[in-house]
């Protein structure tokens, strides 16, 4: 705890996620007092057909 | 925002998850005063051995 | 099945809530085929203070 | 209702999948009161390389 | 790791409660083979305005 | 996009919460090139009676 959620469309690299999981730790424990070892991240995947702004799809647009 | 999360078990086709984010979207936008533009939709599927009602995966019936 | 989460930011009357959830669950039922009574519906609703966009909470802006 | 979101790492077995959903809702069902046939269970799975604790992904270790 | 949430309507009690999460990560401990000390459970309550099924919601009945 | 959510304890200060979503925001957006003007971050609270690992509530240790 805390438990972060990272929702994004697929097509990162490993290197950012990688990358985005260790930068987002280190700003959850440093504004929240938390230590590192109890910060979880979770990343996850949307496709293009399954996220829609506005009512269009962006396998739409 | 509002942010609307449709979880479904899959198999639905692409011109009904098209149709799914438009409808859901004017009515969510006509309901709540938001306008459309600021309404987000995500679709979540499911497969049937993820899904259980009363202890029994669809997939196990 | 389908089951349907509304996110939004708290404020709305019950009439709002009342007539969205309605809303949702024909436009989900006629563009997904599931029967109205599989539908459900969750609210969800947050404070301005639990919100950010570009880094800064609706709070404090 | 109750609705229960089962979150793990990818790679159980059908089997195990099948006695999770069991009895999670035996459990659910006898300490809440809620018949079975109320019970829903979801499983969702993660990947190694999306799930992180202490800035770092299961699939850098 | 696994992580349980489990959605209800507000008014189990605090014995209720205690022991939904006792029983519901021997469930899953015994199922997935993950050590007790692995599972984590979250309780989410919602309010019988804010849950419908078939358009209606709970407050409205 | 991204859509990023924070659950943890309640308890913490409005100053804690403004600098978190900061840095979230900030860590998001060099790491995946997403722009911060795209970034949305939700906090959301728990009580520790609605928390609990190894089958132990927060509120019962």
């Amino acid at each position: 705890m805390p438990y972060v959620t990272v929702k994004m469309l697929e097509g990162r690299s490993e290197e950012q996620k990688k990358s985005l999981v260790e930068k987002v730790t280190d700003a959850v424990s440093e504004t929240t007092g938390a230590p590192k070892e109890n910060v979880v991240v979770f990343i996850e995947e949307m496709s293009k057909n399954h996220y829609a702004v506005a009512g269009k799809r962006l396998s739409d647009q």
